[in-house]
């Protein structure tokens, strides 16, 4: 029995820009208050960016592995609007708001159906393996840039 | 624009009695090793079992709620053969080895392609919501046999 | 051999009115970049607020049994400064920057040594088990006030 | 106003070559159904055993830097006995059951006061950088041998 397309993990999609992502909750995002704990809706969102930028052809490893650099989290702000429970299916959406030389904006929001579960404002900087802020490849700028003005 | 099938997340399928679940590897299951943490593999296998159940029709999130009951894991064991990183695009494999009045077992593999990067034995026991053991909804139990009969 | 006060895990304190909560950096804490996941700073923090409310003589677990209600969090907002890395001992400051009704405002900085690793302000929200926003326990405001007061 | 020892996170300590490590639950360890989910067992045992090794002068932070290597867990085996809960007190003994040349045997116990919560056979494989078996670093092994015929 060889795998087909049905055995890949979810993947996201970008729309007029926007990159949905879907997510679904299970026991382990949940607290004892019956809802998902809040620092893992920051798990969903950093798996949406990191889909997002697979989907747009960059790959993170390799630029870990070859010491190229890694994104760090310089900044979040999040707001928590409903809570979400486990087995619902989530999508998060990012956009690109903001793209810089050495960092990005990205605006996230996590959604049931039509309603607004958290949204957040994230600042990641790109950094040399030594953790200092360091110039984001040339080729990603394009393509972030590129994502930005379609949206 | 409204959501399509595309925007679900990536669920299993049972093949000749055995659950399949896709799970793709991220910055959070990763530790300063490089490498999955070794706990995050139990998040995986839940996130299997959850699917699994969820796939054979079986709604755990009502049964909870109903006061029905859940299930509590009353051990596991688990056999790390290889390492798993970041953008691995893991299969998990379930399948019921017994199935008992109130409890279940089930052994599971994660693979990684051909490479076999753990395999688990989970014995997971029905509890109501004070946490004493209680039998499985004969329903369920029936579920059970038969997926585990098309072994 | 009985247990004795060696035996109590890390508690922290109040000095002038502000909370000091120690916290080790532990391999699960880590990612492969080999800093802190950012995520995992929000539960240093939960944690230092849950001491800290425990200082105060306040008793989580049994306001959410009873049904009183719990604490969500309502928006938090993180600048992440510096990295923290594995066997770090961080020490978590905890401050009441504002007590409202239903509501509480904390501003909290994780520290190693003298350096600013983090840095966060916490909007948290008691709720029902409802979900629904809930004065706050009259005995609580009181001792946050007095709290805040001492700051 | 400098910091002093109480500021120390909760550290472990020897008695009769049995190492034991306190560990306080919080909400993040909990999911829906009240209890600590079950993986986060194995993080509060891994915590442990990170203590011991401090305790016993090993500093792991510095094998990794330095390339000497790190431990990585090839197989454990957990029995849950009763769910410990938010705010619970627990304490994690840790004795070595073996010691070889590139791996560890060690058994653990979660305790809640005089209750068996969880217990655990955990074996740990010291590897290279690249993940493969490598002899653990001599001194090591001594000291290992020295608490294990203390036991």
């Amino acid at each position: 029995m060889v795998n087909d397309a049905r055995d890949n993990p979810g993947s996201g999609r970008f729309i007029d820009g926007e990159h949905r992502f879907p997510c679904r909750v299970y026991f382990e995002d949940t607290d004892l208050t019956g809802v998902v704990y809040h620092a893992n809706y920051l798990k969903f969102m950093e798996r949406a960016r990191s889909d997002m930028l697979r989907g747009a052809g960059i790959d993170q490893r390799k630029a870990h592995e070859t010491g190229e650099g890694a994104y760090a989290i310089a900044a979040i702000s999040v707001r928590y609007r409903k809570p979400a429970r486990l087995d619902d299916d989530l999508l998060v959406f990012s956009r690109f708001t903001d793209v810089k030389s050495a960092s990005l904006l990205i605006h996230q929001r996590v959604m049931l159906d039509a309603v607004l579960v958290a949204e957040a404002d994230v600042q990641a900087a790109f950094v040399s393996p030594e953790g200092r802020p360091r110039r984001q490849p040339a080729a990603w700028i394009d393509t972030f840039r590129r994502l930005t003005g379609a949206a």
